[in-house]
This record gives C-alpha cells, structure tokens and sequence, in this order.
C-alpha cells in the first residue's frame, strides 16, 4: 500500500513558529500520509510576471512548482497577518498558481489542499483562513472545508519543546488530515 | 504653500505594469499632492518575525519603514493575483505594519491611505481592493472610501507609450487624490 | 433514468429580475436536471432564534426547509445589494441552516450548491458570490467552485422578453448545471 | 449642550439577544449620546426594488429610513449567522441604501456608523464584522475603525439579568462611543 505525498507548507518563516510546529504535529500522526515540510520559502523571490516563464523562472520557484506538481495534496499552516495571508506565502502561491504559455499546466488546479492555522492571538487565524479559501477559489482547488483547525491562544497548546499537548487541537488536525486523504482518494478514481 | 508628500506603491513588478503606469498618471495631475514613486520593493526580503525589530531588520525594510513614516500618505495601485492583494504587495505591508519592541511606532496606524487598481480582465482588480481594505482595518490606516478606482480592461485605457488616455479613469484619480488631499489636511488639523 | 432535482432561489424579488432570468434560463436548458424555481421568499419571516425549532418555526419556513431536504441540490441566483447578498437571501438561508435540536439534521450540510448572479454593473455580483461561498463555508455545502458564472452588465444579455441570448452566459450556464449534476453524482456514490 | 441622536440596531431578534444587550449596555454609559434602540426590525418586508420608492415603500422602511435621515449616528450590533451578517440585518440596509429616484438622497451616505457584536462562540462576531465593513464601503459610510468590539463568549460576560459586567467589554464600548462621537463631531465641522 503507498501512502499519499503531502507537501506542508507553513506560512511563518519565525524559528519557533506555532504554525511550523502544527506542521510538524501532522507529521507524527498515523495518517497514512507521507508528508514533507517545505523549507525553501525563505528562497522564493518576489512574483514578477516578466520572469514567470520556463526560460526565465528562478530556479527556487521551478523546484517548488515542480514539487507541487509531484505531490498528491498540500496541508497548508497560515498565521494571520494583518488580518490577511502572509504576504510570503500568498508570494509562494502566485508562482504556483499560472501557466502563462498554457503549455505547462496550472499547479495548483483541482490539487488537493488542506489548511489549518494558529496565532496567538484570542480569534487565531481566522481571518486569514478564509483569505486564503478565496485565494483557492480562482485556482481551482480541492480545499477540504471541515473541519476548520484554527489554533487560537496557541501558546498554551504546546508544551516546552513545541510540541502539541491539546487533545482539542491534535483532534482537529488528524479530522483534518483524514478528510485529506479522502479527497485525494476521490480524486485518484 | 507646502504640498504633502505621498509614496506611491504598485504591487506588480513587471516593467510593463498597468498599476505602475496608473502611478505614473497619478504624478502628472495637479492634484497639489507631491507623489513619489516606491521602487525598492524587489529588495524586500520574505518576512521574518525573528529580524523584525530595529537591531536585525533588513536595511531595504527600514528604509521603506522610514520613508512611510516621513510621508503625509500612501497611494497605493494594486493588480489582483488569485483573487487577492498580490504576495509581493502584502509582504511590504507586513513588514512595515509592526513594532513588537512598542517603541518604535506603528508606521501605517492612522496613515492616509488611496487604494486604485488596474487589471486586464473584466473585473480589474475588485477583490483585491476589497482583501487590501480588510487589511487596513488591523493597521487602522484612514482609508479613502470613494472613489474606487478599478481600471478593468486595463489594456484599453492606455496609449502604446503607457500614457493614461481613459477620461473616466483619469477622472477618477483625480477624485482620489483630492479626497486623499482632504483626508491628509484633516488629519493635520 | 431519473433526473436529480434541483431547487433553485433567486436573491432578487422584484418581477423583471435578471437573477430570476437565468434561474428560467437554466430550466430549459437540456441539463438532465429537473429544476424548480422556489417562489415563497416573499413569506419567509425575519430569522427569530426563539422560533427556530420544530413546535414554532413559520409554515413557509417549515415548507422550505422540508424542500431542501428533498432535493439532490439547490441552485442560486444572486443579485449584489451593498457588495453583498441581498438580505432576502441570507435571512432564507439563515433559516435552513440550522439544527439547535441537533434531532433534525441539518439541511445544507454536504448539500451540492451551484452559485451564479447578475446584476447590471461592470462588476456583475462578484462580490456577492464571494460573499456566499464564504457563508456555504459555515454550513459545509459541496459547492461547484467553477465555471463561476457573473453576468455582468447583464441587461446585454436578454432580449426584450426576457429571453437569455448571450452565448457566453448560456454556456457557463451550461457548464455550472454539468458540474453541479456531476458533484451530485459522486455524492450518490 | 445638545447631544447627538444615536439609533442602535441589533441584529438579532431573540428575546434574550446578547446583542440587544451590548446596545442597553451602550444606552446606559455616561457617552454624552443619546442612544434608541429601534424595535421594528420584525416589520421589514423582504426587499423588493418594485417597491423601492416614495410611493410604493412599505410604512415601517419609510419610517427606518426616516429615523437613519435624523440620527446623527448609527451604533449596530451585530451576531453571526453562517460566517456573515444575519439577513434580517442586511434587509434593513438594503432598504435604506438606495435612492433610485436620484432625488430623495442616500440615508447611509457619510453616514457616522459604529459596529460591534457579540456571540457566544470563540470567535464571535468576527467574520460578521468584516462583511458588515465591507458593505459600508459600497455605501460610503463613515465607519469607526478601532476599536473592535468583539464580544466572544458572550453568554460569560453577562450577570443573570443580562447586565453587561464585563470590564474589558465595557472599555472597549466606551472607547467605541467616543470614537463615534468624534466621529459625528468632525463631520459637523
């Protein structure tokens, strides 16, 4: 049996990141998910339209596409910033998201995506969540809609070492994952 | 008699950008505004909590965090990526939006802020407009409410020099830059 | 072969509504979708908490819910009051949206939903439809994410008596019932 | 010294409202306001723009409309119903949004507004409020932007006669009202 590829994408490039660290939670879970975290964020240069072309796309933002494209699904942590998405990561997602030669495909079209966030803040990110399912309205993804995993005051749920403790929070994420798996699986037939 | 001073900020960095050329036409006005016209945001690094304070922040991210603060305003022209505020757009927000040290000032807190956006599609740049002003909302910026500027069909609106020939547009920049006019003198006030 | 049956709302109630246009429009098209147009909006009280349970909910209420339940998905017609839903429409779906027994089920839950709108301005009811997905979004309804059908300018796109002659609008049309047909089918599997 | 007429909606109908009972928390601070709470929201009909004039208006949308004409200030609280504005709400602005007439003027129009809500879940009445904001920019209300007055978890924030006894919501109204008193104050200037 293989297990679908998920690619983790944290919205928060900050060390300890809460959301990094929902991620990483994700990854312990007996989903039957292989998921990887994506550390090359921090690479992608800023989205100009000039360069978003086979010739001329910097090879971060290639490699990224390219992974995107490999993957079965994407799970998603985004803090709120501003009461929006992160600029970093709505950056990552424009370079995913064209095909300007219309030869290469739209990455990000009926791609699987799951999405989950926290902040420490008493309204998490809620805020920026429904940001970015508008966002994935244009793509055209499959974005799971329940259940919503939104990690407010998400200091008191780790405990020292970052990792999750709150059974609330750790419930979500594997219904999260589950309902994941479920639209790849949809998907696949 | 002084006129304010405005940093002009276009969220797309292509060399051809109708956003960029909506700035442009902006200077040309009489509008008693003194418009200058932002071009550093390529060397805006990904944002990093972990630099964002006066003692590791990239020096592109300081000097765009002290020419907000020197000027009377913002105008501001955005496209629309995937239904929402381009990432390269936001990130800038999101770096000069913050003072987690509480010493240093919140740059864009009761900043005069004019919203306008081109696009080549039927429906401009309406969604994004409308992410941008619920950004604005957590950094109470005073934002002009009318008029919208929203150049659709953007294509059709300018000249093959990149001048601005749509009068309906340009009458509508004008009406923006006098409410922006207005709402600066009241602050002032 | 039975046909699926579709109950379609129009957000708009005056006689000659565009919105309610298309909902006829869609009617005659050769679907294999067997579409009804509701037509009790008009006695759908104001939401009342207090009433919202099986000994006190209004008859129309009572009546609308119940045809919810019976059908294999709705389809809207969505003018854009005030860059929203009209009211009309939200406080009807207020009213189908709960369960505070948790005996009777909850009408939209995993209910199929196509969304389509028109409104005479440039920037038909885009930030209506937005607006609702949010709203489907709370209530987990499966709903088409494309063809997004915006008829805007729409009073170009009939003939005198009413008629749909647009071919652009007739086939997203087209496309919306298919994709709604096809998430009622894997939602059958 | 004359003070300035508040009217105060809520946007929940229920006896026991939470909201109802921010807007007598509001009526009874020493704001310098005088704050009345309008009680016909059950006797607006649906919208219907056939209707939409001085001749054909329903009584109780001429009276509302009336009512918005001689406040100088709009105080609203608002619930959420799936993730927006509670329709009832929203049919009481589309009634007094328009003036197809051109001539009878736009009772929202500059209109001082403040918003606040309440709701008994973690995040209140956070995603009501934003829609909420966005359909005064359509209408080009003067909106208070901060403070927020987000009362999450609402039901422990009441004593058992359902007086406001929360210190930080009482603050927050406070500093709602006097930012809408300004707000009144600089538009007679």
């Amino acid at each position: 049996m293989t297990s679908y590829k998920i690619l983790a994408i944290s919205g928060s490039l900050r060390a300890d990141s809460h959301n990094t660290a929902l991620l990483r939670a994700a990854q312990k879970f007996n989903s039957g998910l292989d998921i990887e975290i994506y550390d090359g964020l921090r690479d992608i240069p800023p989205y100009d339209m000039d360069l978003d072309n086979p010739q001329n796309r910097p090879a971060a933002v290639a490699e990224l596409r390219r992974r995107v494209d490999e993957v079965d699904g994407l799970l998603i942590a985004t803090p709120e910033f501003n009461y929006s998405i992160p600029g970093v990561l709505k950056n990552a997602i424009d370079w995913v998201s064209t095909d300007w030669t219309k030869s290469e495909g739209l990455p990000l079209l009926h791609k699987p995506v799951a999405i989950m966030g926290a902040a420490p803040t008493n309204f998490g990110s809620v805020r920026a969540q429904l940001a970015l399912r508008q966002v994935f309205v244009w793509t055209e993804s499959d974005v799971v809609v329940k259940p919503e995993v939104i990690a407010f005051r998400s200091h008191e749920r780790f405990d020292e070492e970052g990792n999750l403790i709150d059974e609330t929070t750790i419930g979500l994420i594997e219904g999260l994952l589950e309902a994941l798996a479920k639209k790849i699986e949809r998907a696949k037939q």
